[in-house]
């Protein structure tokens, strides 16, 4: 199969709770650096940036649970997510001996998006994502150059955007999935996708499109992860060769405690 | 001669009063999108650091006027230098048609530091240039990717330094022009060296060191202005083509109004 000739890329996304943790983020930084070939890590802000909020007296309106993002939140998006966040997982990469580089959307025009359109409700400078520029990323992983993405896109015309993270992995796994086999690795603070939410030893350590329907008929799937495992199979759907979902030890060589999803 | 076949790059510094001030940035970055050939841009934060631990509560100390860097202070420069401005520099250079990449001296581990030993004074988070990576920042100028660097750089152990942009512009000069014919170009809200820095009229276009000691021996260069000059003249005796002093106007195609600094 051709499929097998293409060089293999781990795409890891951190989640909001362990970039929030220095502790935990340092584990993962310590396992994702000791991991072989090449590959992409790609992280949100975690509570850092709703922490900044607070210090600056800059206020966050909801609609329906989703953030607003204004004028005065994206300065603080871009100042915790491409500064304090991004620069302190590349420093520490490189203490671990990964040659990271950290990137916003705008970096090497990277991640194109156009800022959502105004419907119901207007959610303010929050991108939704056009286009993955491929070549640039491709050569920098080539060069064994390991890029760090933050959650911020660009516009094009000098805006840039704030984008859900989960989002930007897996433009990012379907855009790369060309020229590599891709594996996205969706890392959080729980095992995987569980039976019961509240019992770490039912985790589901497989599922495939008709295991998904059953799991969305019989109402096993969280609020929280229905956007995880609804992305999944649309990166699986686009040529993704993998998706797994797991906490800091799924990326530990003979690891097998997490949920692959494939199609 | 062997000079000539080196490939020409620009290193344009820019200064904190034209990151600033929103409008004189824009035509700063329009006017170096618009510069021909492989490039870099590389600047402060301006006063933008200082505001934003004003509205933090963060209190820089200062010993005889140079700032000391404490954990907080790091912080603040970690977000506005990396985070709000370079980012926002990028994403405006792309606007123009410039493919940016924005940079700390931790990505792609391109300017190691280690922090300055403490002497009379602790300064604090404040790094000493020990060595530019010149190959992947080579890679990218190569692949037309510009990068813009900002004033901070790391010690290879995690550790993110406070770093002088004028000495970033400098070490980067000197270190590329092993690959490159380099012109520094120190972009500022003067229109170069003045004989009476009160009357603008007064431009020195060409200095060169026996001029220079001329020039020293009747004190006519002001304080803040000895520093910049001592790093041109120590780049150009590292093998740096030329070192221009200037306002924005000096990046304009047929410029003359500027000070051009030789050995």
């Amino acid at each position: 199969m051709k499929e097998n000739r293409k060089p293999v890329l781990d795409i890891v996304k951190v989640g909001g709770q362990i970039i929030g943790d220095q502790a935990k983020l340092n584990a993962l930084l310590e396992r994702f650096a000791q991991m072989d070939g090449y590959k992409i890590l790609v992280h949100g802000g975690g509570k850092r940036a709703t922490e900044m909020e607070g210090k600056l007296g800059v206020v966050s309106k909801l609609y329906k649970g989703r953030r607003i993002t204004s004028d005065k939140s994206l300065e603080v998006a871009i100042m915790v997510y491409a500064g304090l966040v991004n620069k302190s997982i590349v420093a520490g990469l490189q203490a671990y001996n990964c040659n990271a580089i950290g990137l916003c959307g705008a970096d090497g025009d990277t991640i194109l998006a156009h800022k959502r359109p105004v419907g119901e409700v207007d959610f303010g400078f929050v991108g939704d994502i056009q286009k993955v520029n491929t070549e640039p990323i491709a050569q920098l992983i080539k060069n064994n150059i390991t890029p760090v993405f933050c959650a911020l896109t660009h516009d094009g015309a000098g805006q840039l955007l704030n984008t859900n993270a989960d989002t930007i992995a897996s433009e990012l796994a379907i855009g790369l999935s060309n020229a590599f086999q891709v594996s996205l690795w969706y890392c959080f603070e729980k095992k995987g996708v569980l039976h019961n939410i509240e019992e770490a030893d039912t985790l589901i350590r497989k599922i495939d499109k008709k295991s998904y329907k059953q799991l969305l008929e019989q109402q096993i799937i969280g609020e929280g992860m229905l956007p995880k495992l609804y992305n999944s199979f649309s990166a699986l759907d686009a040529g993704v060769h993998k998706v797994c979902i797991g906490d800091i030890s799924m990326l530990e060589k003979d690891a097998k405690e997490f949920t692959t999803i494939t199609l």
